[in-house]
């Protein structure tokens, strides 16, 4: 198995880029949850190709379709889980395949095109990236989107921001003082950020790599509020090893940190630790979170802090060195076709969507206190 | 479950820092290995407590003791794996329990103590840190040192070095020469570094960090050679997936990187992509290895390449803001005991043995070109 | 997670009987096997209602449609796995709901309404049975005729018959003579039967159960050979253990058994105990074949021999006490429709897939003499 | 893996007969549970060779040693689990290992010495069985003691009987009508029938046997009671897959049914089904219980009742045909040493552990109405 994970919760991710359809299966989510379908929707625009400056709604083309694990529908608004497995396709349009005999041959630096036709003997479909392609991260939206309601009803809220991009740094969360608000506003935007003036200097060095027939990568940083204090497992069921092993799976994706990650390298234990004290409430509670709400894997009631490097497109307009695996010589390649030359805001939503997998699932899968 | 992790080759880690015991259950090895004892030893005192500048042989308590899954004898050179699940155990010593009630009341910041509180209801034994100690690391280093010698007969080989202590740097790995050889020869040392002369200004922070009650953190590399390319399968059973999973289990690691990792963010696509050409022998390689032996979470036969990020010690000397959990109360609190300073030396061994029992179960599980 | 089973492979049945679908993904098959679509049609046609005398072409309509996982095409017989995860639907028809208010308050006896509706809280669709329904089924049998393709090629037959209708019995297996071509014969027929001559008597006795608004069960006999001895593992992974978990997923198996099962409690240790001996090729064999093919869980190269135990049909055409879950009072039902007053002869087909896809999925997870 | 089993609560058993220790890995058992040592003695000593008849108090030699997962003590019966993993051990005796180079050669049939052999390349450790040994149900033994007194605190209640040896047979429990009382006392007895007067010719069949160099097989029938409804998930996630992967992991168990089992073969469906009333204290009840509890995989709120049929002890003093391995010729081969002539009784309270295991742990992975 490759392209399923969760616990209580298991998700399987099928597709292939240029192949009849992509689609996931939801195993195990809670019954009785309603559906609020066009959140889905808009979750799903976010991450949508082309997308991030207009308010163009989406084509229906592209929506997903449910196949089993609910009840009521979208239209009259009373659409509910049914405890069953959730099921969904969307689709793929304009899947003619082209040429692809020069790609068959000349694997791209930087993708999965080489170690994919190795692991499958050249038995992969290779059209568009086939399993390996950007595409397959719409049903993980799709399930973030699913997860994402029925967390905030348990008052759990997933949100997040583009941190970096080509050496442009948006501000980072203030890790103590993440509000419930500041997420969910964050999670519908298009280009979310904190400091919205990163905003033009970060198009305009992707605008800059574009007319290059380059790319730039960046870094998005996710948080989540109201986790309860007690979440998570020693060693290899902490959270970290849950969100980590889901967030590598996104692809472009080559880092992941929480709390303070890998600026504790530079930090003393007595700014590092984080002091509790009662707040007003009674409630115990962490004076500051340079652990990112996470400490021996476990959650301690401060919110989630995590940060992933996403490397830039590899698909470049430049040609590069490649080999030709039948002639088994060397060659040029050049990549045609529009790529994004920088995948981070797109990106955004699949983590956000990939914590809120993982988050609901350790919920289901073992109740803090139990 | 928690402390249990692999797909063919299952790992379940138990103890507690003051119980009897501490050791390990390994299921799923392959029969008829040898097992090198010295060398398990010699990982072994790499981690243990206070040996890092001394040769002095392991203290005879702390061996230790298999219990099932082998035949022959150390002493004799001949012992070997059965297939049946290999068990280890390392009595504790020293365990009387001293006084810990304070501990029970004044969670430390930093520490596991208060989400494990929480998770556990109370119930856990907090003595030494109980099932979080850094203690329980002991077992994986052995499950590490036996899955490093099965590696190396098919020609992987694991090692890493300190890549930073409190801003203090070595130099990375070569990432494209990295050779079996320089692996070797650097997880036999007790304080690995590329470069000798960063030792001295390395002691030296960490001297003034304890001398100061304090302590620092740092980053470690580690890679591995001799991967066959197609290695991993998509989406979440990528090596990237599984390996952070394990290192995730480590304490103290905040943050996991493969290839350039978060440095991705400031690169152009057209550095970030490794170009292909055959070698003299004919074989297909990388031209460069920014992408740290992994492309869609797959081998492509180059060296893979990680880091992950160690906060500084939690336990410092300092007096530090907690809670009192019995009185309800702010409070303050000391630790007393010695604590190491800096963990980031002993860190090495135990995230170079997660790494080697992850790159083992998966030549296990999956081989290339299934 | 629930309907969701296997190791290296590993099925993901969806669906509900009245929802838009049923389907399944297969994730990790082997890439590059070919699939002879006609022999899953076949398959499918086999467990299709109201189908087991006739030779009517299979309805178009219920064909299954795939999404993902292969290149090429059945018509043009070039269908290929990809080794990328493989999903199938097939569409309901005929899903209009008709007057279910009765079904939600009053419980089939025999069926999984009652456990259903504790189960989730009343928010499960029960039309048709919903994802309890027999047709869950067909994605099952797909799943299997894509997995007896591929293990055909590796020298493993499987096939099966029914052993017993309501007390009239077929003759059993001859356990160690059971051959390739005896198990591939019986595996297209739509009323396999070892003894032709039982058809009439059995077909009796379920239309004398009809007449009576009543059902019978049954016994199904499954076997496999080309089995490589050394397959399977001790404890929790031997193949009774993976297949008996299969097996009680087929809706009404209620007992499992290999061998001779539950005979064996009739039997002493010297008629039990199967003697080796060298073949006249050289080759180690049991002379007997009590066991199943299977000591301590691992194969010995017998053929391997089940037995699955098929309660009757529980939807019956006459009167019944249940309670009426919405009035808190006792209530009577009279279950309306056409039910089969015998479903053992479609169980067949279905229990064999289930064989087929965990002897596969045992075989990819773990070589013999790995 | 193979020796490991479980959901939210992992089992993983080592250990080889003529090793240092056989013992388990519990982990993931929720915290603060009191544990009454002495009844996981009792428990122990029901399994225990050499028994059935006395009331000889336990070696202490044989008693088990807790590594991890308790605080407090036996002694001062303060003895709690601490939620982390709870590992102990068993230290072999005896373990000379005399002339084992006839056993290396020559197969037992009936045994896994030959797929052992292959599966283990000759690997194995063969003394006494090695980590095939019926020792090896020590550990799940004290698995179960540990889960059936947690049970029993959720008011579930877990007991079984001798139903046959030899062709005698103790009455079946009334499905309908076990009680908490009857299956608590039935749980403590060596010898544990429904009908006590079958337990002389019961003795008398395996003497007879004894005395005949042979042995017999039986069959043992467990319930359990006080089972919410609403427990198990569909498919492959029932109760009836999760027990059976659990019991076909007892050596010698070849067969396992729910319910009237494989004699719903020979009902109808209106005997078969149970139907429902509201009971005088307004609980919904089933007025019989073929089904065993289960219907759909789902706890329907009656007992849960299941049998498991135990073949005849492999190890016979009559000489048998086998072949020599080394010779690679045919042989005969006389089983040397004392060998229980009826494994039954002792299998009995083995079957009983594994299913309170399994029923904890399917409460702690779903809860009912989840």
């Amino acid at each position: 198995m490759a392209s399923n994970i969760g616990n209580r919760i298991r998700l399987s991710i099928f597709g292939e880029s240029h192949g009849p359809a992509v689609g996931c299966v939801i195993d195990g989510l809670p019954a009785g949850e309603p559906l609020d379908w066009a959140e889905i929707l808009a979750q799903m625009a976010r991450r949508a190709p082309g997308r991030d400056k207009t308010s163009t709604p989406r084509r229906e083309s592209d929506t997903p379709e449910l196949l089993s694990g609910t009840l009521g529908s979208a239209e009259q608004g009373d659409l509910r889980t049914t405890g069953a497995p959730l099921a969904m396709l969307i689709r793929n349009q304009n899947t003619r395949s082209g040429d692809y005999e020069e790609l068959s041959r000349l694997p791209r630096p930087g993708h999965a095109d080489y170690p994919g036709f190795v692991r499958y003997q050249g038995y992969n479909d290779i059209r568009g990236g086939g399993h390996f392609s950007g595409r397959l991260t719409a049903p993980l939206v799709f399930a973030g989107a699913v997860c994402r309601q029925i967390l905030r009803r348990r008052g759990v809220h997933v949100g997040g921001h583009i941190l970096e991009i080509a050496g442009v740094s948006d501000r980072r969360f203030d890790p103590a003082a993440v509000t419930d608000g500041l997420l969910e506003g964050l999670s519908v935007r298009p280009f979310a950020l904190l400091d919205p003036a990163v905003e033009v200097p970060m198009r305009e060095r992707v605008e800059t790599a574009r007319m290059d027939c380059d790319s730039v990568g960046g870094i998005v940083e996710v948080a989540a509020t109201g986790l309860p204090a007690g979440l998570g497992s020693p060693m290899f069921e902490g959270m970290e090893n849950r969100l980590a092993a889901l967030l590598f799976g996104v692809p472009a994706v080559k880092g992941v940190e929480f709390g303070e990650g890998f600026g504790f390298a530079g930090m003393r234990g007595s700014e590092a630790n984080d002091p509790y004290a009662y707040d007003k409430n009674g409630r115990i509670v962490a004076t500051s979170n340079h652990n990112g709400g996470l400490l021996g894997g476990i959650t301690n009631g401060m919110p989630l802090i995590l940060r992933a490097a996403v490397k830039p497109t590899s698909s470049i307009g430049r040609e590069q060195d490649t080999v030709d695996l039948r002639a088994g010589a060397n060659a040029k390649l050049t990549v045609h076709g529009r790529h994004d030359p920088c995948i981070v805001p797109r990106a955004l939503p699949v983590i956000e969507a990939a914590v809120a997998f993982g988050l609901l699932d350790a919920m289901e899968t073992e109740r803090p206190g139990d």
